[in-house]
């Protein structure tokens, strides 16, 4: 079946949401999600937009007049000091029934395609260690474990430590 | 002494390349330098920027009309599916005879205060692994090493990948 891949609009934050919650319910993490459809809308497709959002779908039917979305690959762009530009993929999720069908590859590639066409020369993305169909799925297409084989590792400063550093910052 | 805290303009991009090849040249990786103070100036100070910058200077004193940079925090926005607007810095630098002065944290408060008021949640970046002394002031300022916690491995697909996978999706 030849699926359609396009670019998310802010009339698709709705669907998109959805997908999102099944990703979080899957890792159990669905407490863990602080966005809604009308955040995704606003960050996505203001007029500084933080992410950007390729969409993968079965084609419209005869008599039918919304296409169903079965995955996602959402992305945005940021910078490297050595190498310029380049793309982070934050976030790639097909629906459970649709898997093996080639259809995250053909999301990657959709990325790349984008990302290339504007001037990156790396895509950078984290993956979790315990995932191994995922991690697998990556080396495939010629992604390298920084990870293993530079030491990088993964650091986040949440908001709380975020807010103190900021205040600290501010006091004489 | 107290030193000034800035967004970088387009102006300072000459400067600013020079401590990027600093940086290089400490890592041993000047040759994996690719861009230069051109490029610098068309990716961050155009219509759509890939990245921002914070300066760290001294102070400008009588008689000398230009402020000497000390270091550098090099970010751009991007997004997190379940928690949305967040920061990732991309690279921390301070001169070495400026360093134990409180210059780092004082660049990553202004960072935090800047990604604070865009709405971000969170702070993302990476640290090598052996760099011990980077790792210890980044869990001082309370951040999280979530390849440790969360088995989180960093990925990355460099440019001849990201070629051959866009080449892939055109394929039929």
């Amino acid at each position: 079946m030849a699926y359609v891949f396009r670019q998310a609009t802010s009339d698709d934050c709705e669907v998109l949401m959805s997908l999102i919650q099944e990703i979080a319910t899957y890792h159990h993490l669905q407490d863990d999600v602080t966005i809604n459809a009308q955040v995704l809308k606003a960050d996505g497709f203001g007029e500084d937009p933080f992410y950007k959002c390729i969409l993968a779908e079965l084609p419209v039917e005869n008599g039918c007049k919304k296409a169903s979305p079965v995955g996602y690959a959402l992305y945005f762009f940021g910078y490297n000091v050595n190498h310029g530009r380049m793309v982070y993929l934050e976030n790639l999720y097909v629906v459970s029934e649709f898997r093996g069908k080639g259809i995250g590859k053909q999301l990657m590639a959709k990325v790349a395609e984008v990302a290339l066409a504007a001037g990156c020369m790396d895509m950078k993305f984290m993956t979790m260690e315990w995932n191994r169909r995922a991690k697998e799925f990556y080396l495939r297409l010629g992604a390298h474990d920084t990870t293993e084989s530079e030491q990088l590792h993964c650091m986040e400063l949440g908001t709380d430590a975020l807010r103190r550093l900021a205040q600290d910052g501010k006091e004489p």
